[in-house]
């Protein structure tokens, strides 16, 4: 049963073309923000994003790293939150793995640019929801 | 500027495919789910929603009404954020004018239904993301 919610959960993480991730801000309220797709991940265990270390959400990580991390389609009502724990690393061989030509467009200064940092969730609990019906399991 | 960026802020609203609200589990953690779009709005000020009373959003948001609501576009890379308190309502009058035709697939015994309930937002603050630059206003 657990597996094969695993690889449900897989499946809909493959083929969503949103990412949401979610951090809670000074006042204790959740913030979203549409990601792109983390550019590596360890089945649903681990994620890693880029982004921007002037952004607000990494504040608020550096702040209170409780997360979500969310994947759905909207048109077949199908989606997996996987909620955990978001690290901010300024680590240069992390940069180095994650960098994907193009980046400069949001990181101008390049690979060692101060303004971008990665994003390492790692995954408590996950919660999928297919045909009107919710399934908790772990990874 | 002010009236500017809530013109905007609607603009997206009304586009957007894609609705998340987000509520706070018992743990401290954001939880996430994308819903239809709302029944009803306010401009940016209140946004009602029919759910289930069973939900488990529900249950956290009778806990912790701090909440968000985001509207968004994937293709576009525009979005907004909404801040602010979400309150669950069983008065039957407001669930009469939220109901629509075809929701017996959702709450199976009608518009009485003790399973079907509403959701009310209302805005505390905005943000809005576009072309890679975020703008908070109040409505």
């Amino acid at each position: 049963m657990e597996e094969n919610l695993i690889r449900k959960g897989l499946s809909i993480f493959e083929k969503s073309k949103n990412t949401i991730i979610a951090s809670i801000d000074k006042d204790g309220f959740p913030n979203l923000k549409a990601m792109l797709k983390p550019r590596e991940n360890e089945e649903l265990k681990v994620f890693y994003f880029s982004t921007n270390t002037s952004s607000q959400r990494v504040k608020q990580f550096s702040e209170n790293s409780k997360s979500s991390i969310y994947f759905f389609d909207s048109l077949s009502f199908r989606g997996i939150m996987l909620t955990g724990i978001m690290e901010v690393l300024f680590d240069q061989t992390i940069k180095d793995r994650i960098w994907r030509d193009g980046d400069t467009m949001y990181y101008s200064e390049g690979v060692t640019d101060p303004d971008y940092c990665v994003l390492k969730f790692t995954t408590k609990k996950c919660r999928m929801y297919e045909e009107f019906k919710s399934y908790d399991f772990m990874v």
